[in-house]
């Protein structure tokens, strides 16, 4: 997910791993569905149990969404918007899908941003040559031919630029913010070149967004002001930020070089992938569950969100594979980039806005799935009930045993704004996620097969559930 | 340290780590150190115990070491043998140590051969573009203009190469081998481009020597035949091996472009480090502590080898601050040249042959200090019992309980040798230590200040005591 501030999305949603998240809703109390023990089981859904423990099985039987999520990031690799690799995969899904006998498979077309990363460099000049591990922000403007060689100036927040303002002026402003949480911290990546740009700074570098790695860079989106002049933008990772904080509190002088030649193109045509289970009763109710299907342009959108991609698509394939036909309408969606620019989600809601309010809920899976893993939601109390009922009850095999506060997502919002949809959130621990999020190190390698068959059955079960509930999802 | 198949150390020694060293010594039976509990504690070890405890104190009062560390790696960053950076460090250690107070600080010319790498890239083509993290090998010879562009031979040790010879001609072949223990996978780093190079192959691919990190590829030297035509060798990382891999097994074929722009320049001047304590009745005998000053040039040679001769200067430093002069002379020195040739350790050994039998130990500081950290010894077992005795009575409210089987080191070997020295080596946790080695996050956050302050206390404890005893330790 690329957690823009910009999105619709609940900041606190990226705050709390899954265990804090579940403490904190249940603190809250009101309707908090962890009080919904077995024992207090809701007879309405006795008869969703079979097929929700058919689906389960089936789910956790052998290690095929995971082997399809392997396939999937080691055949296209990063996809960002507008390149070759995107256009393959969303063929790729596109073919699967109907070899999978999914109903009504589609592709829709969008425009979409196509930024290219070029030739990048990072290296401290003094007090010795050294390399420095970077970067380019998505969306960065190239530095001038030679590159940018400055003096860098090291500042701890906005405020602290703020107080060095006279010493910014021709510099490379370093923000060397610690990372608490990806909500607190993002705003240095996404803001941070339109503030440097107001004191006369010559690029900006932030310290990744994230957890110390293994000299691991973070790249995501910077913003510009579009009255302003727009400087390069790149991250650097956790131990050279440090390094040249060191060295800064020592006295000495630190200067860099700094390379980025990054280009925008032309838009190009992209699409989202669409496949359905048709409703066998009111097929114009549609519970809409996807990921996004376009990453970054390092690592190979593993987490972010190939397998958010492939743990929704899997509640798709389990019910057609198991016979099951729920009411309403299932429909999958794989937006396109979802990263930089939403055009993907923005194109969803526009040409179904007709249609919103018959969205019946919402469910979006781009946080991962790492354990331990939760669901939220956001809606109206009486919908919680439910969906708490439906956790409780029926994913507490799983693990699940309370839901958390917030639902939504880059890719619902627009859509479940549109309409009112209540939203479903999966999300995976926050913890590990953003060791590798927007990094060369988003590969299948640290996601397991048990992980991705949890996701896919609770999703699965949510979906069905929520299709198949003879009366609609309150709103 | 480079663990290097051709030098002199045991093939054993890097294959345990802490805890398993350990049962391997006591397993032994003979000799174990671990037998002697403080109640059996020799009475000749009294004497020692008031300035131990001080060398300990001191060492543990502070992070002054752990500052120094981080200083150097700061500064000088990488420091590959024939660089600025190296040249820099060397001046200033030099300088530090006389600011220290140390006696006889010298450094001793030796010339070092001068690998420079060039630009890089790693690029899948088929099945479709993607990156490759890779990290030409040390001494790699550069790639034709233009790159290679090649299909992937996939293979999993040298017998499977042997049976697919067929196949390797005007290949890129992979060796994805994966990682155990050093010893048992370095073979291929190694040899992999001189074994792949007699079946045709056009370059020779690795997966990194080490546990998977975060997409982290591993350097390393690579040794060819004179005899035979040399071709580009390279390290990539786990999760592209992987990938390659797991497309090879899917029966896709993979084609890669290979670009390595590397060159060897004329050797260069460089030096060891040496600085003293002069011993006070016996002088000409030598207690030899230290490790190596040069680095490989990605990362900070942090664990490899900044914190060995951090851990063992401070010995010196923290003697000579106490007012400690043990009866023998404590000899420290930071060899130049460890990682791609043995220049400086085969100068030292050139230099002081005709003293090599007046060295009483030799003790080597190059595995790291991560926890659990344990000391190894070679030599006979009377001395093995002495060293055992000092390292079960004074060391063990450092945690040291055992003495482990194997000493020496590459920078001790020559000297040992010549002289049939004693050894000991400071070994720090292999499993950690692994993750980081010759890569770009070996830097100074991946240690402790607590892990450089037992590490200090330790070495100035076992050199102190080994200096002063009244009887030489036995060869």
């Amino acid at each position: 997910m690329s957690h823009s501030t910009s999105t619709s999305r609940p900041a606190s949603m990226t705050r709390y791993g899954g265990r804090r998240l579940v403490a904190t809703a249940c603190a809250a109390a009101l309707l908090c569905a962890g009080s919904l023990g077995a024992q207090s089981a809701p007879p309405w859904l006795n008869p969703y149990r079979r097929d929700a423990a058919r689906l389960i099985r089936a789910a956790q039987a052998d290690d095929f969404a995971y082997r399809r999520l392997a396939e999937m990031t080691d055949s296209f690799g990063a996809r960002l918007s507008g390149t070759d690799n995107l256009r393959r995969a969303i063929a790729w899904a596109a073919e699967t899908m109907k070899a999978d006998g999914l109903d009504n498979v589609r592709t829709e077309p969008v425009m979409v941003p196509h930024w290219v990363r070029g030739r990048e460099s990072g290296e401290m000049l003094e007090p010795t040559v050294q390399t420095v591990a970077l970067l380019g922000l998505g969306g960065s403007v190239t530095t001038p031919h030679g590159g940018i060689e400055a003096e860098v100036l090291t500042v701890s927040s906005f405020d602290d630029l703020e107080a060095r303002r006279g010493e910014a002026r021709g510099r490379i402003v370093l923000f060397n913010v610690a990372f608490t949480s990806y909500s607190d911290t993002v705003t240095y990546r996404t803001n941070g070149a339109r503030v440097a740009a107001q004191y006369g700074a010559l690029a900006s570098l932030v310290r990744s967004v994230g957890p110390i790695g293994l000299r691991t860079p973070h790249t995501g989106s910077v913003q510009y002001d579009g009255s302003q002049s727009k400087i390069p933008a790149a991250s650097i990772a956790v131990e050279d930020a440090n390094r040249i904080a060191r060295l800064a509190a020592r006295g000495r002088r630190v200067r860099m070089r700094l390379v980025l030649e990054s280009r925008m193109e032309p838009d190009a045509e992209s699409a989202n992938v669409i496949a359905e289970i048709r409703g066998r009763e009111k097929p114009d109710e549609i519970v809409l569950v996807g990921g996004h299907i376009d990453s970054w342009d390092v690592g190979s959108g593993a987490s972010d969100d190939g397998v958010g991609c492939v743990v929704t698509w899997e509640a798709l394939r389990l019910m057609r594979a198991l016979g099951i036909q729920p009411r309403r309408t299932v429909r999958l969606v794989l937006w396109t980039n979802e990263e930089n620019g939403f055009a993907g989600a923005n194109a969803y809601a526009a040409r179904y806005a007709a249609a919103a309010d018959r969205h019946v809920l919402a469910l979006e899976a781009d946080s991962g799935v790492f354990a331990p893993a939760a669901l939220g939601f956001s809606g109206t109390p009486a919908a919680r009930t439910i969906v708490g009922q439906i956790t409780t009850t029926l994913l507490a095999r799983l693990g699940f045993t309370s839901l958390g506060p917030t639902g939504g997502g880059a890719d619902v919002g627009p859509i479940a704004e549109a309409g009112d949809v209540p939203t479903v959130a999966y999300l995976g621990d926050t913890a590990k996620y953003f060791v590798i999020h927007h990094s060369a190190a988003d590969t299948v390698e640290r996601i397991s097969a048990e992980e991705v068959s949890k996701a896919s059955a609770a999703i699965a079960v949510m979906t069905y559930v929520i299709a198949d509930m003879p009366e609609r999802l309150p709103r």
